[in-house]
């Protein structure tokens, strides 16, 4: 099954941040995103025609992140959406952040 | 008439950017927004009780630049909303940054 279609675990307890190894591994599954800040956030900027289709896509990422309880932080202006993952509560790479970014990817033609 | 009620003029032709004292003089009318790179952009960043309550701030500011096709650089995230404007055209700040800035500030309560 696809990262797309899991859902986001609860954050609660001892989550165990992924390793470097494990977040490249996983990184394959989310086309377009990159590792960064010493492999602690994962990040992918979306391109659009103009301010309103980035505000646009920037709704419905809220949405799905709304929907998971897993939140991200936008960049948006012009023609462009950038969004980045962290589990906050450990500052570090979660599998749950994983799953957002697959569910973010889904929402793009 | 405050600047909250003007309209950004079109940029077009030769724009003049203000310089740092005409900015920091501006700066007064528009409370809780800040000088940044050199005078050439300004920011305020606005504090909300989580991510929806942000991201519907968001909405809001994308709505009004829509109205004056004036657009910001906005980061959103859980509590948080950062709103930067500056004239792209001349890479530098112009009187209608400020007037969007007094529109923003319009919108909180």
């Amino acid at each position: 099954m696809g990262l797309a279609s899991r859902t986001c675990e609860p954050c609660k307890g001892n989550l165990s941040p992924l390793s470097r190894e494990e977040a490249e591994g996983m990184l394959r599954e989310i086309p377009g995103w990159e590792l960064e800040e010493g492999a602690t956030k994962i990040r992918r900027t979306f391109r659009f025609r103009d301010f309103a289709q980035a505000m646009a896509f920037a709704r419905k990422v809220g949405e799905v992140a709304e929907g998971e309880g897993h939140h991200p932080d936008l960049t948006v202006g012009w023609g462009y959406c950038g969004v980045v993952f962290q589990t906050h509560k450990i500052r570090a790479l979660h599998r749950n952040d994983f799953i957002m970014a697959a569910k973010v990817n889904a929402l793009t033609p």
